[in-house]
């Protein structure tokens, strides 16, 4: 990888290396519109990380998870009973294997050393990475959890080059996540957007030093 | 105010002591649906508040603002001139009073010493109470610019206390923004929502002291 000259590699989980699609799938159970209460769910859990980071209020990403579905059937005015949401909340635990990430990780690990750097809570990630088939492709899985407080803080992004022993330069973030990207930006790595929908960028800024459609051109870039 | 026995009233800005009707008007010289076109700026806005806030990056709110009014620009696919960027961001510096806050305010501030604290920038704060005609109601106007963060960070929630010179629990916080009133009741002020649409209580907790529906229902507890 002359061209960033990175010497590991650190990825977002949810989105970026699983699919969430059982998510949406377990929705269909309890909503009549299942994209917009999956939508206020995400969106929900996504603020509540970023309030709980600024008041300095931390709980892990598994009750932050439960919070926001208790928000979003309320909001929804739904009637939803105990083992409607904890079959919901299960379905945070079944991430399946993108192929096209399935198909590049063995190869990417033989060229550099891999990482997951998550706000998931250690049991969603110990979970998730075993039922995607994928724990023996990275050689750690940080999770925001050791510091209690959650991305984009850079107290979160500081765990990568501390565990891999690299300086944060020589990290390449991956994340399909806009706002993940902004932060891993700001906080020094060099970072890959895997924008899988061909969205804008968020003028917002600082721009990623790289964005790739998926995995096989990340997998181009990193083995050129 | 013997019940909640504060000594001091410190109030969110936008929102909450003055309606931003104006902006909401102006994005109708530039969208087609106006209604989602200023929900979604809102909602970057408050995101890039967030988001700047865990990351340590502060810009002032007008900057912010600048930036979510771009993002929202590029989202919805218009081609908006500088001159019609110019009067989208001047709509903020345009608020009116809302009627039953203009009749409460000089009453209220027979009682107790009253404060603004918002994430508005020195300007913007300076010019709208200006134009709301509000200036003389308040004692001390805050803005989170002075500590280069955003609200819900208790480091913002503290410029009351240390201005106001009283304990945190004895200053009544009041706002109409769900986040503000979590950050803020997690801060440790006495907590009053505005909740003049009537919305459900963010289960997210911890719950205000008192829930109203306007500045009348406050100033009937305030001075009981």
């Amino acid at each position: 990888m002359t061209k960033l000259r990175v010497q590991g590699v650190a990825f977002d989980m949810y989105g970026t290396v699983v699919d969430v699609g059982a998510v949406a799938e377990a929705c269909k159970a309890v909503a009549s519109d299942p994209v917009a209460f999956n939508n206020q769910w995400r969106a929900k859990q996504l603020e509540y990380t970023f309030l709980r980071a600024a008041m300095g209020k931390y709980q892990d990403f598994w009750k932050v998870s439960q919070q926001a579905l208790a928000f979003t059937i309320q909001r929804f005015g739904l009637t939803v009973n105990l083992e409607q949401r904890k079959r919901l909340m299960e379905s945070w635990l079944q991430p399946t294997a993108y192929p096209e990430v399935a198909a590049a990780l063995p190869r990417l690990k033989e060229h550099l050393p891999l990482a997951i750097l998550s706000n998931g809570s250690p049991m969603m990630l110990r979970v998730g990475l075993k039922r995607a088939g994928f724990r023996s492709h990275f050689r750690w899985v940080l999770s925001a959890d050791a510091v209690k407080t959650y991305k984009p803080s850079p107290r979160v992004y500081r765990l990568a080059p501390t565990a891999m022993k690299l300086q944060k330069q020589r990290i390449l973030f991956v994340s399909s996540n806009a706002f993940d990207v902004l932060g891993a930006k700001s906080f020094g790595f060099r970072v890959c957007w895997i924008n899988r929908a061909g969205a804008p960028l968020d003028p917002l800024g600082p721009e990623p030093d790289i964005v790739v459609r998926g995995f096989d051109e990340l997998e181009a870039v990193i083995t050129a």
